[in-house]
């Protein structure tokens, strides 16, 4: 039986195998992902950021133990490197997660930094398909988020939460950049410490600056302490009321169609990046091109052109040829 | 004047700037670097790598020294972020470092780490590119050397030095895998310490398991002790000799052609990537091949591969075309 075939079958093994397979990029594990694709898509994705120190991996195990309460099965995804998920713990956090390791209906994996290189990165997605084949019904991916676009993971979570706590001075800044923009819920964090109303008063104020359509979700702000489980029965409430919004005013397809999008994107890139890395060894016309760059004929950025201008027409035409099919 | 105009003049300030718009990711800062592109491939690449602690800085800081004795301007590159040029550093060794900042012939700029996102990075070849345009005869890149093709420097240097020192243990491991393969030069630096013998011994073990051709270069082993400045005039001959050989044998011309296309390939990816990003939004096809995803029609990789398959053709009519022009 085939991996794919396994973890469709429930084994947890499978599943971990497979995933491990991605890691190391075995190219075997890219037909096991199409066997899983049309499984996939009935999970709930929650991106969990925030710079490092603001008690992400705290919170995250808190939050799995009130969704398991509510019946409902959790997968983690850690792809931080400072998370105690991924590794970079001390001794304490690392002990304390480990509570849920004997829960079957709990997932952890972390992801290796590596695996963010350009894009979103295939293995993370690839990784939410696999927990999403077996059945978890939510997925939390933590990430540190670091405001770049190509590697937030509130790209492509259905609920964005991003996490801020008081007296991290100048790192709200670099937040304010990209990654609020994105979030649906933010979260101060130790709440209980000084600053916490200040950093409540910053963020109203961000918020109250922009205007939201009618049928457009508006961020709201929620104050946990995670490590005393306070606040966080709220933050539930908050995330499953952000569902429901998406459900009814039907963004939640659309974020799913931008995920979407996405991923082929990334798919495309990936395999025609192959693709030209493979043809300029062997292809005449790439071959002229190299020559009139080593004697500087011409530049890179121009060569790259020429050739990006032959691909075009191509791309059009597929259109066509789409529409009369 | 424009900036390339100005580097191209010997304006130093003018090429920081530059330097710091493609940092920025600056739009028009591609058109400086058209312009400067045909004024360079002069220079000499040297890369200098290995893992942190063996002393990559101190040994680039003395041979800055030698070259500039050797009457050789000198662009240094420094991308690893525990570097002392790159900001890591403790307090003695950047004052250490200062002492070339008056010297008008040396030009050091660090890079930070997100130069460095997929593929070996525009940005790092375009700072070489620029320091070459200021006419620097030797120019040092310092990388962290990560083991991982994509990001190895070794792939566009003309001369590669990988520096180990004793008592890494299982780095070595790590090293072996790949950056060790790309050394045209294997450095034990602090060679005086405990466990040079050892190390010098495997090395040599190392080489001797490999076959040379009899036009191919076999990697010499130089043991120095960068802080007392010790074997480091024969490192830097070591270097020379390095050159002569790729000048006579024809090695540097293939190892350019290299660097040219892999400088193409990346520029051709990038260019392809913005452009099926904008596409993907706008273009029927690609909206159906979207759909099909999101009702779990088809994968990613699947949709991906017809995208591809289409583009196919069109590389191999451009290799006709070019012969018949």
């Amino acid at each position: 039986m085939k991996l794919a075939d396994k973890i469709l079958a429930g084994n947890v093994l499978a599943a971990a195998r497979l995933m491990t397979e991605i890691e190391n990029g075995v190219p075997e594990a890219v037909a096991e992902l199409e066997t899983i694709y049309p499984h996939t898509g009935k999970a709930y994705i929650v991106g969990v950021t925030g710079p490092p120190g603001v008690g992400k991996s705290t919170l995250v195990d808190v939050l799995i133990g009130i969704l398991r309460r509510e019946n409902m099965t959790v997968g983690v995804l850690a792809t931080d490197p400072t998370s105690p998920f991924t590794g970079g713990a001390i001794l304490g956090d690392r002990v304390r997660m480990q509570k849920h390791s004997l829960d079957k209906d709990v997932f952890i994996r972390s992801l290796a930094n590596r695996g963010w290189g350009g894009g979103l990165s295939k293995a993370t997605m690839s990784m939410i398909h696999i927990m999403d084949a077996m059945s978890k019904d939510i997925i939390l991916v933590e990430t540190m988020g670091t405001g770049q676009a190509e590697t937030d993971i509130t790209r492509v979570a259905d609920t964005s939460i991003v996490i801020l706590s008081p007296g991290m001075g100048d790192e709200i800044q670099m937040m304010k950049a990209g990654i609020l923009e994105a979030a649906d819920i933010l979260v101060i964090n130790k709440a209980d410490r000084e600053g916490a109303d200040n950093l409540q008063r910053q963020l109203e104020i961000m918020l109250e600056m922009k205007t939201y359509l009618p049928n457009e979700w508006q961020p709201s702000i929620v104050l946990t302490e995670a490590i005393y489980d306070k606040g966080t029965e709220e933050l539930v409430a908050a995330i499953l009321r952000h569902r429901e919004f998406l459900i009814s005013s039907g963004g939640l397809d659309k974020r799913r169609k931008q995920r979407a999008k996405l991923e082929l994107a990334e798919a495309t890139e990936s395999s025609l990046k192959d693709y030209i890395y493979q043809q300029i060894s062997k292809d005449d016309y790439f071959e002229k091109l190299v020559d009139d760059l080593v004697q500087r004929k011409t530049n890179p950025h121009s060569a790259a052109s020429k050739i990006i201008n032959q691909f075009k027409p191509v791309i059009g035409q597929g259109g066509k040829q789409s529409k009369s099919r």
